[in-house]
């Protein structure tokens, strides 16, 4: 047992996750310092309003407004992230790994496109590089990929990462809802954004797929390889249509590996009702995946949140403080990935198919005729509700098939005999 | 960075578990050492017959049947234990921790069982003591626990902890059949043992819910505290008539902690079908919980099987060797636990209760009065099935009531009126 030891830290940012890692670490630091012989001690907090109240009584001369108190103070060894975005965290986050100083981020912007660049650094210089808070808040799945599973080839990794997305949809599946609706009344309840756009449309969840899917392949998967479709099209029925039918309608972020060929993609799935990730609601976020040792496992817990959010950084606080030396996820062959990403599109799945189609003999022989035509086999249809201007609506649920082939399967539907209303990809298992 | 180190590792016995190690470090060992500079080697695996087919070539003289040949060596510095049961796996670890090394197990019998000689025996030689392996199999909740929520006071945690049980309740739901029959099916699968009594009667449960609560509420909680009651005495007409009220029946291992006071119960229970647990199916475990700063969480896997428990092994491997020093849960005051244990039966919860009573008009007045002369009230009453016998099954869920007044309510209804043929305990949450 050696002594107890006092490690400085310094704060970029206080918002209200950094007011919260500063109450966890009064309220358990003792606790902690019992246990792990550390003592956390926050010098310097970077603000940009010194005044402002925080409701945390500061000791003097701890805020401050000038960054360089954080980065040039040599007696701060760990440098913790509030900020978000890309700039100026990207940059000073830098200067801290290269000074030798440990980072702590939650912020996947940054992260997600510099990872490369930070982690090189960091290797470099012998710093720590932490980011468990910087997808889907309290729950470790950062750690367990890189810790728990490690032991693991993973196959196959399915996410609920977006919470605002997955309010938004369990609303519309239990109260039968429209996307416009949900998303007003999501707005005013300050769950989703004024400018809802990155949530909605994917891009949240594509940043935190990038680094999982990084992680359990031990190949980077840039952000920008990612096929990315938001919820912005959903429609009610379809939610409606794909309950009776036994599946739940969740935006999905996938990344499967077959051999050395990884896919990677962001879009509404249908899954079965008793999946796992089916009752995954609200704003819950979870993680599923399947690996050759562990199995099937699934973590849930609350993605996004001040606390949620504080607690996974003050585990990443003991975690860098008492680490006997740094570790960094395996990229065999940087920068040649150790596996292959597969071309946007190049993946089969099952397909949910909506058509308006004509009420005449013979109009279902012909679409099942283009669906063959391309290889596209039909496991399940029916009509769902009557007529409306002589056409109803015939509702598909496919074999797997290649992205492509259905599409080209729906493009060889003339449109007089029916009009392509959905198409939503299914995940079976 | 320093240079590689050779880890030398004793195995204590070498069934599947171990088999699945041995086979987890030949296929990870490379890349484990290329993150980490670790390179494992075991050195000795005690077993009763050295020449039993493993389906491992062993390198010459890595078999013995001397015990001593694994604890006398000073080179090997992890004895990994995969014997199972009290004895000799707690002397032999016990002897371990003296000779300073550490120990990893997956033994829950044991650990539950002389956790704190083991760990004391540990501080005291600074030796490692890691057990992940001997709750829930692959889940990393061992380490959620002492890691990634360490900054969290837990309030509560609910977990379906024995797949056997789980199976059989999750057989019962689907199909409707009975107790003895799923039982049957299931030992003909190799799902339960021939003797299934630990299981069934909820003991194994109780062991890891003993080491769980323990380290949640930072206070010993023995095995010996724990209320258990096994699921042999269910009936599928309960299990049916709980999911036609929206409730799925588990075989819960509750703990909670209200200030300092704490309540640990193993039970069969009834929970809302829209819960996360409730699709937790077949013999996956799953661990729900709930603390101050991390909110709701639930960690689901394979709690059992050769590689599941073997991925776990391997984590609590590069743990050990890496670590600066080995850490301990800490129960603050010990001997004497920083929470106060409950008294059997002193608990409140809802109730899910089926009578059989006399069709006559006045009887429900009757029941309606023995409920409420002990203060139990009622929530929903409904008659389930016709008249046999003269008599109708009547089921009632109660508002929360303590477990004395309910068995005194029960008590209090004349036997020529009603008899009580269920009773399960229900989790609103």
């Amino acid at each position: 047992m050696t002594g107890m030891k006092v490690v400085h830290i310094g704060f970029l940012g206080c918002g209200n996750v950094g007011s919260g890692v500063w109450r966890l670490l009064e309220s358990f630091g003792k606790d902690i310092q019992h246990r792990t012989d550390l003592s956390f001690h926050v010098k310097k907090v970077l603000v940009r309003d010194i005044n402002k109240s925080r409701g945390i009584a500061f000791p003097e001369g701890v805020l401050t407004r000038k960054v360089e108190d954080v980065l040039e103070d040599p007696e701060i060894s760990i440098v913790v992230e509030f900020l978000g975005g890309e700039e100026p965290a990207f940059t000073w986050l830098h200067r801290a790994l290269e000074s030798g100083k440990t980072v702590i981020t939650a912020n996947k912007v940054a992260f997600a496109l510099h990872w490369h660049t930070l982690q090189k650094t960091a290797k470099e210089h012998a710093s720590g590089l932490y980011y468990e808070a910087a997808v889907c808040g309290a729950i470790p799945i950062i750690h367990a990929l890189e810790d728990s599973l490690q032991a693991n080839r993973i196959d196959k990794i399915f996410g609920i990462v977006n919470g605002t997305t997955n309010y938004i949809l369990t609303r519309m599946s239990k109260n039968n809802e429209s996307y416009d609706d949900v998303l007003c009344e999501a707005q005013r309840l300050g769950l989703a954004e004024p400018d809802p756009a990155a949530d909605v449309e994917g891009l949240d969840a594509a940043y935190k797929l990038s680094i999982l899917a990084s992680l359990a392949f031990h190949g980077r998967v840039p952000f920008e390889n990612i096929y990315v479709e938001g919820i912005t099209g959903i429609q009610a029925e379809d939610v409606r249509c794909g309950l009776e039918l036994g599946y739940t309608l969740k935006l999905l972020a996938i990344a499967k590996r077959d051999g050395m060929s990884v896919e990677t993609r962001v879009h509404p799935t249908f899954i079965r009702c008793d999946h796992p990730l089916a009752n995954v609601s609200g704003s819950f976020n979870a993680v599923y995946l399947k690996g050759h040792a562990c199995q099937e496992m699934m973590f849930l817990g609350r993605g996004a949140g001040d606390m949620p959010t504080a607690s996974a950084i003050v585990s990443d606080l003991v975690r860098a403080a008492s680490a006997q030396k740094h570790l960094y996820p395996t990229f065999d062959n940087e920068p040649i990935p150790a596996v292959a990403l597969k071309k946007n599109m190049d993946w089969s799945c099952p397909y949910y198919i909506r058509l308006l189609a004509k009420d005449t003999p013979g109009v279902l022989s012909q679409i099942a005729k283009a669906f063959a035509d391309q290889g596209v086999s039909i496991a399940a249809m029916q009509q769902k509700g009557g007529q409306r201007d002589g056409r109803v609506p015939l509702v598909f649920i496919t074999h797997s098939a290649h992205e492509k082939a259905m599409q080209q399967a729906i493009h060889g539907i003339p449109r007089e005999i029916a009009t392509m209303e959905s198409m939503i990809r299914v995940e079976e298992e």
